[in-house]
C-alpha cells in the first residue's frame, strides 16, 4: 500500500513548486497552534498545513477504522504521542486518506469549499510546535567520519576510533526537557571550563558554542521491557524522521565528560524540526550503508538496504547578515544504521516507549566541506571558516543562527525535510 | 509550619510500634492500586496506607484552597506528577492536614468509622506502584569512597580520582523507560562484553551483574529552560527523597563506555521505592557533609547543613535461601549535596520537571562492610563475599533478590523509607 504513495506519478490539486519540500509523496506529520485554534495534528503539503482535527470534523476519517474511537481528539493534541500510540495500521490509514483527499482527480475535499477554507492553512501562517513530547532520548555517535575526527583532535591520531566503535553504535542518553522546537532561541550555557594550560577550572559562558547536524527517528510503537527487539523487527517500530540540532558546548563537555560522557555541554538545548517525514515516505531512498569490517555479531546482522539517501546542509547567518552554507551532508554516509542502533538498544531488554527520539550523532562527510559540526569544520579553532559577509567563524557567535535542511529526490520527486533552525542568545 | 509536624511528641491515634518506618511525623506519599481500586495517590501511615483520594470524597481537604480545582482528581492518578505540579504550598497543606487527621486527639476521622473503613486499607492490602513517571532521570557520582574505588579498580591506583572529580558533581543522563516498581523482577541483561584477554567481544548473558545502593530525589518543581536555580533555592524545588537501586552490568559497561559513558550496561532497569519521604520529614536530619577541598566555585559554595543522616542496608537473598545484610553505608557521607547536584545540573540554563528523578550515585562508605555495589563489596570478584547460607558472590545470581532499606532516627522518631526490592531472573 505505502508503495503506492510514494508514485512520481501522483498530482494534488493543489499547487506545489518542483523545488517545494512537501509533495503528495511526502506528507509528514507535524503539530501547529494559531491565535484561534490549537494545538493540532497536521500533514504538510506544499505551502500548506492540512489541520487534521478540521479534517476530521468534516467526516474525511470517519470510517477509519483504524482510529477507534480516539477522533477527533487525538487530533488535537500538543504532541504527536497519542496519535504514534495508535500504532501503524492508524499511521497507514490517515496518510493514505490524506493522499486520496488531496490527489489531483479526486474531489471530496478539493470541492468542499468550507471544508478547504478550514482544513488547509498558509503555513506563513501558524506557528509549528514540537512534534512530540520526547519520552526518551538517545544520542548515537555513528558516523565514522565524525568519531575519528574528534578522536584525532581529542585523543590520539594514530588510535583515532576506539577499539570498540566498529563493534558496536555507541551511544548515549541525553535529556528530554531541553529538547525546544525549530525557532526557538538558544541562550548560551554558561558553566565549567579548563583549558590544559590552567591549573583550576572557571565558570563563565561558553567560549566553544558548536552545533551538530543530526537526523533523528521518532519511535512509535514501543516494546516491552526484557524483551529484545531483533534487527528484522526494528524499523516497524520506527514512525519517521526529522532534522536534528544538538547544540553543544565543547569547553563545557571536555573537562566534564570523563569518565560518564557528555553532560551539561549538551543538555542546555537541542532543537528539533517541527515535520516528521514517515519511513513509508522514504522507502525509495533506501541504500546500502558502508561495509562494515569487522562483520557485525549476529544480533546486528542486516540484510538489505537500511541507510537513506537524504542530503543535508548547514547554513550560519550572522545576526543582520547573510546566509553562508557551511555545510553539505549525507545521511546515507551512517556506519551504523537506525536498524541497529535500535537493535542494539533493546538488546539488553532496554523497552522503547512511543514518542522516543532517537539522533544519529554529528553527520560527517570526508571533504573538508561536509563536516557537521564547527568544531571540524574549523578544526577546533585552527582554520577559521569564512563566512559571506567578511567575517570568519572558530564556533558561534551570540547572535548567529544556524539552519539545517534536507531532502531526497528520486525520479523527480523531492521529499523534504523543511528545515531546523535556532538563533544564539548571548550568555544571561 | 513543617517543624511542628515532627515534633517527637506527637502521636496518632493508629497503634504504631516504634520501630515501624512511617510514625506520624513521617507521612511519606506514593501511588497504591488493588482489585477495586486505583492507582490511588495514598500516605503511610505505620502498617496503612490512607487513601487521599477516599479522604478528599470524604471532604477532608475541601478547605484546601492551595489545591484549586485539583482535587479529588489529582489523587486518582497513576503518578505523584499531576500533585507536584500544583506546588510547594498544596503538598504542604495536604501533609498537615493528614497529620491533623492522625494525630491521637483529632476525632474528625478517628471517630468517623465509614471513613476510617474507606480511608485506611493494610499494607498487605495494597500494591504499591512507581511513585512517579519519571521526566527525567539523572545519576549522580557524588560518593568520594564509591568514585576512588572505581577509578583504582578500573583505572590507576595512584590517581583514582579523576581531575574534574572534586570540582563538580559528576553526572550523566539516565533512562526513564526502564525505572521499575519495588518488586518487579529483573530480568538479566545480555550484551557484548570483552575481557582484557580476549581479542573480539562476545554478545551473551552479563556475567556481572551487580547492584548499586542509592538515594534519589524527587523534584516537584520545575524550573525554566535557560535560568538556572541558585544553590539557595535549589532545596524548593526538591519533594522528597526514595530509596533506588542503579542495576548494572560490568561486563557490558566496561565494553561499551568510552567515551559517551554507561549505557546498556545500566538501562535494563533501575528499582525504586514506592515511598517518597519529603524534605519537610528529614529537617531534623540534616548534617553538614564532607569538608570540600578545593573549595567549590561560588555558584556550587553552599551554607549550612545539606546533607541528611540516613541509615543504608542492602541484603542479599539467595533463591530459597536466607537474608543476609551485605552493606551498611549512610547517605550523610555524600561529598556533594543534592542542592549542589540541582545547582550544577541547571548552571546551564537546563530546566527541572515535576517528577524529575536524580539519583544520588553509589553510596558507598570508608569500610569493606559499607561498600555500595558488589562490584567494591567483593572488590571485582577478587574477595568473594561471604553469604548467610555457605555460598558466595563474587556477582549476583540469577534468583538472587537484593533488599535495601533506610531510615533516620532522632529522639525516638524513626523516619523510615520502607524498601525497594528486585529479584534477578534468569536471561533469555
Amino acid at each position: 500500500m505505502p508503495n503506492a504513495l510514494n508514485s512520481p506519478s501522483l498530482r494534488s490539486w493543489i499547487d506545489i513548486r518542483p523545488d517545494n519540500d512537501f509533495p503528495i509523496q511526502n506528507l509528514p506529520f507535524g503539530v501547529f497552534e494559531t491565535e484561534e485554534r490549537g494545538p493540532r495534528l497536521a500533514v504538510a503539503i506544499g505551502g500548506y498545513v492540512l489541520d487534521l482535527y478540521a479534517a476530521s470534523q468534516f467526516g474525511f476519517f470517519e470510517d477509519l477504522t483504524e482510529l477507534g474511537d480516539a477522533q477527533p481528539k487525538v487530533f488535537r493534541r500538543r504532541s504527536l504521542n497519542a496519535f504514534l500510540r495508535l500504532g501503524r495500521p492508524a499511521w497507514r490509514a490517515v496518510r493514505q486518506r490524506v493522499s486520496e483527499l488531496l490527489r489531483h482527480d479526486e474531489p471530496r475535499l478539493r470541492d468542499h469549499e468550507e471544508a478547504v477554507r478550514e482544513c488547509l492553512l498558509r503555513q506563513t501562517e501558524v506557528r509549528m510546535l514540537r512534534p512530540v513530547k520526547p519520552a526518551n532520548y538517545t544520542d548515537f555517535y555513528s558516523s565514522i567520519e565524525h568519531a575519528t575526527n574528534v578522536g584525532i583532535m581529542f585523543r590520539d591520531p594514530a588510535n583515532a576510533l576506539l577499539p570498540n566503535w566498529r563493534w558496536l553504535p555507541i551511544g548515549y542518553h541525553g535529556r528530554t526537557s531541553s529538547i525546544v522546537a525549530s525557532g526557538t532561541p538558544i541562550r548560551r550555557p554558561s558553566g565549567q571550563r579548563k583549558a590544559p594550560d590552567e591549573t583550576v577550572p572557571t565558570f563563565g559562558p561558553s567560549r566553544q558554542l558548536d552545533f551538530e547536524l543530526e537526523m533523528a527517528f521518532v519511535v512509535g510503537s514501543g516494546s516491552e521491557l526484557g524483551t529484545p527487539v531483533s534487527i528484522e523487527q526494528a524499523e516497524e517500530h520506527i514512525f519517521g524522521l526529522c532534522l536534528f540540532n544538538d547544540w553543544s558546548a565543547r569547553d563545557l563537555q571536555s573537562w566534564e565528560y570523563v569518565p560518564l560522557g557528555p553532560f551539561l555541554g549538551k543538555n542546555f538545548g537541542s532543537s528539533v524540526a517541527p515535520w516528521v517525514v514517515t519511513l513509508d515516505a522514504l522507502e525509495p531512498f533506501r541504500i546500502a550503508g558502508p561495509v562494515q569490517e569487522p562483520a557485525p555479531l549476529p544480533y546486528l546482522a542486516q540484510r538489505g538496504s537500511h541507510n537513506f539517501d537524504v542530503q543535508l546542509e548547514v547554513a550560519l547567518t550572522p545576526e543582520g547578515g547573510a546566509e553562508t552554507t557551511i555545510s553539505r551532508s549525507n545521511f546515507g554516509l551512517m556506519y551504523w544504521s537506525m536498524a541497529q542502533q535500535l537493535a542494539h538498544h533493546t538488546s539488553n531488554g532496554c523497552n522503547l516507549e512511543a514518542g522516543d527520539l532517537y539522533a544519529s550523532g554529528t553527520i560527517s562527510g570526508t571533504t573538508p566541506d561536509s563536516l557537521g559540526s564547527m568544531l571540524e569544520l574549523a578544526w577546533r579553532g585552527t582554520r577559521p571558516l569564512p563566512l559571506a559577509d567578511g567575517s570568519e567563524r572558530k564556533f558561534l557567535l551570540d547572535g548567529d543562527t544556524v539552519t539545517m535542511r534536507g531532502h531526497a529526490t528520486k525520479d523527480g520527486v523531492r521529499i523534504g525535510f523543511g528545515e531546523v533552525r535556532g538563533t544564539v542568545l548571548p550568555a544571561l
